[in-house]
C-alpha cells in the first residue's frame, strides 16, 4: 500500500480537511497517476453534504482527474510511465454484461463502481477520489491525454464534458438542427461548446440575459430567454434537441413546448424528483420524448477527449488551491464560476 | 340543415338528455353517415365533466363512430352510399402543415378539429359527436369498413383502437420483444390484442390479479402484478416497450424501472399532472426514454381498421341502449364494464 494526502469530508456537515490514506499498489492491469489537476463538480457537493443519501465517509472527492502516469502493471499496453492520462466517474464495472462489452460501462447491469463515495469491487474497501495526491485505476478507465492540450482545463471534460458530448452525439446532434441548451453552468457552458463544434445552430436557453454575451462567446448562435413568455412562444415546436443541463428540480412543460414532433429533451443533471410535475399532454400531442444520459462510457470518453485535442475545445475554469476548496463550494451554491474549478494538485504539498 | 337527434350534456354537473340539433347538408368533400352504433371512451365522461376545462356546452359526445353512408358529395371517391364507414376523434385539419400532409392530422401545427367539444374549422359553430342519428364529415376524415366486420365491435376502434395500434407501430413493437401493457380497460386490451397479433411477447401489467384469467383470454403471455414488489424486481431493466394505458395520474417509476437500456414508456392515457413526481435518475441510468402518443393519423387509422380485419381483432364491448348512458358512465367510474360500452344508436329512435 502507499500512503497518499488527499482532503475529506467526514460527515454532510463538515468543511473538507486534510486526510491521508492508503491506496493499492497498482496490480497487472494498473496505472498509478500522479495527479496533476482536479476539476469541482456539482455532484462533490451533492455527495458530500449526502443530498442524494448513502453517502460514504470518510469521502475523498473528485471524478476529473488529469495527472501523469507514474507506475503501470505488467499488462498495461496503452499508456506508459510519463504520458498524460485522466480518469473520470468511473474505476471498474463488471466488464461481463451486454453493456460493458459495448463500453457502456455507466451502465453496467451490475453498476459501475465509482471513483469516490463507493466501495472496490467485491471489497468493503472505500473508493477515493481525485482531490488526492495519486489513483490507482484499471487501465480500461483510464483515458490517454495528448501532452498538446491544456491540461488544467481538460480535468472537467471527464465528467463535464462527457456527460454533454455523450448525449449529444446518441441523438446524433448536427448541422441543419436546432438545438437549445438549457442552463449555462459547468455542464451547459460545454454543451454550446460541442454543439456548435457539431455543427448546430446552437440557442442557449437560461433565465439570464447577463448571460447572453458569454454564450455568444462560447458559441451560441441565440440566447432564449426561459422567463420571457413571448419569446418562448415564438420558439414553440422549433427544436429538434434540447440538452437540459439545470442540475435542480425545475418546471419542465415549457421546455417540452420548444420540442418539433418526435424531439427529445434530455435530462444531464441529477434531478431527483421532476417538481412540479410533468404533463402528460406535453408528450401525447406530438410523440415528444422526455430522456436521460449519464456521463459515457469509456471507448466515448476517449473520443470525446479526441474530438476536443482536434477542435481545440477545453472547459473555462478557475483555479483554486486544495485549502480553497470549501470556499469553492460555497460559490459553487451561488453559481459564482465560469464555469469550473479546477483544484491545482500542486497545492497539496505546498 | 338537418335536423337530428341525440343526447348531450349542457352543464358539467347535469346528466345526458335528449337534445336536437342541425347538421350541414354534405358538402362535395363530405360523407354523411347514418350512425349505428357509437362507442363510450372514458374522454368522453371526462369531457361532459369539464375535468380538463374549457368543455363547450351543449355537448354531443362519441368519437367512437360507425355507421353506414346515406349521401356522399360530388367529390367523394373512397365512399358510397350503402358502404359502412368510421369516424374518430377528429373531423378536419389545416391539411397543410409538415404533419398534416404526413397524414398525422392528429399533429397538426394549427390543431386538429376534434369530433365534438371543438368549432367547426373557421366558424363558431360547435362540432357534435356520435351520440347523435347521423354525422356529416369530410371523406379525409371518414374510415372505410369491411362489410365483414361485426360493426358494433369496430367502433371502440376508432379511438382505443387506433390509439394503442398507432404506438406500437411507431415504436417499431414485433416479434423478440418483450412488450408490456399496463392498464387492463378500454385501451389495455386493445393494446394486448395488437401487441400479440403483432408478435410481441406480451406481458399485462395490472394492480388485480383478477384479471389475468381475461388478459390470458385476450392473449398476454404473462400477467404481471403491479404491486408485488418481489415480482416487478424480477422484471426489471427487461422490457423493450411498455404502452402506459391508465386514464388516471399514478407513480411512473416503478415502471421506469422495469425499461431495458433506451427503450420507451409511452403514455396513452389523458394524463394531466405526472403526479407523484418521475425521478430524473430514472432516465439517465440507461437513456430510458418517456413518450406520449395521441390517437393516429388517418392514413394510420384505415391501415389499422385492416389490420383488425385481417387478423380478426375487434373490441371486447357491451352493448347499452342510449338512455343507459349516464349509468354506463357511473359503471365506467367504477371501472365495471369489460371493455367498452358501445351505443346502439337505434335505440334513439326507440
Amino acid at each position: 500500500m502507499t500512503t497518499v494526502r488527499g482532503y475529506a469530508a467526514h460527515t454532510p456537515t463538515s468543511p473538507l480537511v486534510p486526510f491521508t490514506f492508503e491506496r493499492r499498489e497498482p496490480g497487472d492491469d494498473d496505472v498509478e497517476i500522479q495527479i496533476l489537476f482536479s476539476g469541482i463538480c456539482h455532484s462533490d457537493l451533492h455527495q458530500t453534504r449526502d443530498d442524494w443519501g448513502g453517502a460514504l465517509f470518510p469521502m475523498v472527492p473528485g471524478h476529473e482527474i488529469v495527472g501523469r502516469v507514474t507506475r503501470v502493471g505488467a499488462k498495461v499496453t496503452k499508456l506508459k510511465v510519463g504520458d498524460f492520462a485522466g480518469v473520470g466517474c468511473m474505476v471498474d464495472s463488471c466488464r461481463e454484461c451486454a453493456s460493458c462489452k459495448e463500453s457502456l460501462e455507466q451502465y453496467c447491469e451490475q453498476g459501475a463502481t465509482w471513483t469516490y463515495n463507493a466501495k472496490e469491487r467485491g471489497s468493503d474497501q472505500l473508493t477515493f477520489g481525485g482531490y488526492s495526491e495519486t489513483i490507482v485505476t484499471p487501465e480500461r478507465f483510464v483515458v490517454s491525454i495528448p501532452a498538446s492540450m491544456d491540461l488544467k482545463a481538460v480535468a472537467p471534460l471527464l465528467c463535464a464534458g462527457i456527460t454533454t458530448y455523450s448525449p449529444l452525439r446518441h441523438w446524433n446532434v448536427g448541422p441543419g438542427q436546432k438545438v437549445g441548451v438549457i442552463g449555462l453552468g459547468g455542464l451547459g457552458h460545454m454543451g454550446v461548446k460541442f454543439a456548435k463544434a457539431l455543427g448546430a445552430h446552437v440557442v442557449m436557453i437560461t433565465t439570464s440575459m447577463s448571460k447572453a454575451a458569454d454564450a455568444q462567446r462560447l458559441g451560441a448562435d441565440e440566447v432564449l430567454l426561459s422567463t420571457d413568455r413571448a419569446a418562448m412562444a415564438s420558439h414553440a415546436g422549433s427544436f429538434d434537441f434540447l440538452l437540459n443541463t439545470v442540475p435542480v428540480s425545475h418546471d419542465l412543460n415549457p421546455y417540452m413546448a420548444l420540442l418539433k414532433r418526435e424531439a427529445s429533451m434530455v435530462l444531464v443533471g441529477v434531478l431527483t424528483d421532476l417538481d412540479p410535475p410533468l404533463k402528460g399532454v406535453s408528450f401525447m400531442f406530438g410523440r415528444k420524448k422526455l430522456s436521460g444520459s449519464a456521463i459515457g462510457g469509456m471507448a466515448e470518453t476517449q473520443e470525446m477527449i479526441d474530438f476536443c485535442a482536434e477542435h481545440n475545445i477545453v472547459s473555462d475554469i478557475e483555479m483554486v488551491r486544495i485549502d480553497q476548496v470549501n470556499e469553492a463550494y460555497e460559490r459553487l451554491i451561488k453559481n459564482d464560476v465560469k464555469y469550473r474549478f479546477v483544484i491545482d494538485m500542486a497545492s497539496l504539498a505546498a
